[in-house]
């Protein structure tokens, strides 16, 4: 039993009463500007006013305090929750990002059996060391950039073998982390249907039913995915295939996720609303009724702010969501290919500067809602008693310096489970 | 004599044939896989292939190699120079920001007396110590992200004492530095014509006829000034105002420089072309018809896609100005109300995502471009024999890694007169 007490803490947090913090209540913020907190192994047991704090920490004859940190008054956020990622790669593609910047469209250079095949390559070559080692290294970096929880999805693998790698290595880097002693949460989702295998060109339809007969039901068997993700859009897979998939990954008791909308209008955000999906991703050309059926399915909005910027298309429309009372997750989608951004700072950045979203929304987005949009509410994304003591420590006055100093890593320090990094 | 030899450089460099590099010959960079150099006394004395360097440094009996580096294959860039900031500052004005994102348009916190005024007030009321800990902190930062050389700008002194008391601590940054042994390149610029000051709000022309009178023959005297500069802009300067400010300026020995068409095109561009200043900056607003007075005069366009970022508005049209054969230098404009960027990084990021240039012409920019802009162009800039052995270490591929990786910092190392920071 360790019990250390937080003091000199300028705290701004969501509040989990805000269940997910949707339309106004998305920029509702707790501030306690001489706040304080008390963790015991890893979780927040008590929280406020450092006042408060201390005294009923003093009261409690039986809570010995093993050690005081102060903070100096610097501003305290929630550990960032990275809610999208395709962080377990085994090769960068910076050369196909070069042939993006001359110019080719993404589903061009997907058609071209570059994109995510050329990643699907690299994964089947790599042994779960190699896939494990260089995963490792770019979680490392998000972990440096404030990111103290991270969803990480399969679909490089695209067969049952490689798939199920891709998952074992997924767990390890939640169970070791990047080496440095500390942790990240990791969130894993299948993906097996984020494109065609090169196998399957001719039949897209086999693979559909091969995913969803043999690899789900593996997948599931071993129990090490939490969520079933599909990639609906134009040239991957239909709304209906899309469908078949979700739902028998729902069957097997998986919780569902959708890339949707984002380069075609197919109805994906209609889909999530129908399936109640726990979250629906992109979104860069969602409709109104698609927003409106998310909002009535609850579903939480991924937004990928950064894959808009990389990919020189107009952001998704953050504000008519929030207006429409959908909860607006923000996630940097970090992959080789489209976007290969490994900064939450920057993806808050994005949110405030290219979406007009507020400090108080965005800080939201990048902890609450995105703890949401995985299922882990009642584990991270706010600082509230019962929670893991996850948390950043910023280098300005409010959690508006994440878009004041853009481009750089305004963060003191990220502190995981009450631990420094 | 200290020489050292760097192998395994993997060297991008533009050329100071190009000079300075405009039109085609912007994106022009040569480049040696197998890259070496040798540094003698902090300037490079030789580059090229790994192999030609050795062989002609073992060749010459007295250049003894007292060091050797091996970079690892590494891709070697020259280091940024940063040709416009306002880093000369006592405070910072996040809160300022947070009534940015609220909607309050700039030119209307300046006239209520916000904006640059309120940095007016802390620098006034700021000691000389106390200036240089703060803009020196700024700068560690800046060269952190690479930032080898860097433009500093007076103005938030606006009356002879202040503005001769931030020149005196310009000079000090460009001796002492951020203070962990290496100095930065400092350039000063004076610009006593940044906004027209409390006290003269009643009679702008009359501060105009002092600053030509009595705070240019005094800056001039003191030699601490290489350039001059004018925010020639509605509600700011006039054409007119800045004509005379900058004809006196050139007539007292500096070099002119002008914030030109940010807001409104003025015809600020088209000044700066009849006076063939060195650079003219901003230019969100400029018309084809000042863009070619540029052109002709030989003006480098110094452009700062972070303020427009940090603005909200729209890029500077920097292909049009690369088509019309204007050399077009970028910057971070670091101050702290409409931009506190410290990442030229980010800078490259914008200018390759947001104003669709190359990498290689985003690479001649923050180097090559950005020294002939600051008069510079036969000390940095590009890694050639006799310039100073300033260099960035990148964490990719090629120079295209400044916007793949967008977001964080991809560099390895840092060097300033062949010292690692």
């Amino acid at each position: 039993m360790t019990t250390k007490l937080f003091r000199g803490a300028h705290i701004y947090t969501p509040m989990k009463e805000d269940r997910p913090a949707s339309g106004a209540a998305q920029g509702n913020l707790l501030e306690w500007k001489d706040g304080g907190f008390l963790v015991e192994n890893g979780r927040i047991s008590l929280i406020g006013e450092r006042r408060d704090v201390e005294r009923q920490a003093g009261k409690n004859g039986n809570k010995t305090v093993d050690a005081e940190v102060d903070l100096g008054g610097a501003v305290v956020v929630p550990g960032f929750v990275d809610p999208h990622t395709h962080a377990c790669v085994a090769a960068l593609r910076e050369g196909e990002f070069s042939m993006r910047l001359a110019g080719k469209p993404y589903l061009e250079i997907l058609k071209a059996g570059g994109g995510i095949l050329s990643s699907v390559r690299s994964v089947r070559a790599a042994s779960e060391d190699e896939l494990f080692r260089f995963s490792a290294k770019l979680l490392e970096t998000t972990l440096r950039y404030g990111t103290t929880t991270v969803e990480i999805k399969s679909g490089y693998g695209l067969d049952r073998e490689n798939e199920l790698k891709m998952l074992s290595v997924i767990a390890r880097l939640g169970r070791e982390g990047a080496g440095r002693g500390v942790v990240q949460t990791v969130v894993p989702t299948f993906m097996g249907a984020h494109a065609v295998p090169e196998e399957y060109r001719t039949k897209p339809d086999s693979y559909v039913v091969m995913l969803r007969d043999e690899m789900l039901p593996a997948v599931a068997k071993q129990g090490i995915a939490k969520f079933c993700d599909v990639f609906c859009e134009d040239g991957v897979f239909s709304v209906a295939q899309s469908r078949r998939i979700l739902q028998k990954a729902a069957e097997l008791g998986m919780r569902l996720k959708i890339h949707a909308d984002e380069v075609h209008d197919l109805g994906g955000a209609a889909l999530a609303g129908e399936l109640r999906t726990a979250s629906a991703e992109h979104l860069l050309a969602a409709s109104d009724e698609g927003i409106d059926a998310m909002a009535k399915g609850g579903v939480v909005a991924v937004l990928l702010p950064a894959t808009a910027y990389s990919l020189k298309k107009p952001f998704a429309r953050a504000r008519s969501m929030i207006e429409r009372n959908v909860p607006v997750a923000l996630a940097t989608d970090l992959n080789p290919g489209s976007c290969f951004c490994q900064s939450m700072p920057f993806v808050a950045s994005l949110a405030m500067m290219g979406m007009n979203m507020t400090p108080g929304e965005t800080l939201t987005g990048i902890t609450l809602n995105a703890a949401w949009a995985v299922g882990l509410e009642e584990e991270v994304g706010s600082l509230e008693p019962g929670k893991l003591a996850d948390f950043v420590v910023l280098d300005g006055e409010t959690p508006a310096i994440l878009a004041y100093a853009s481009g750089i890593c305004p963060i003191r320090s990220v502190w995981k489970r009450g631990e420094r990094v």
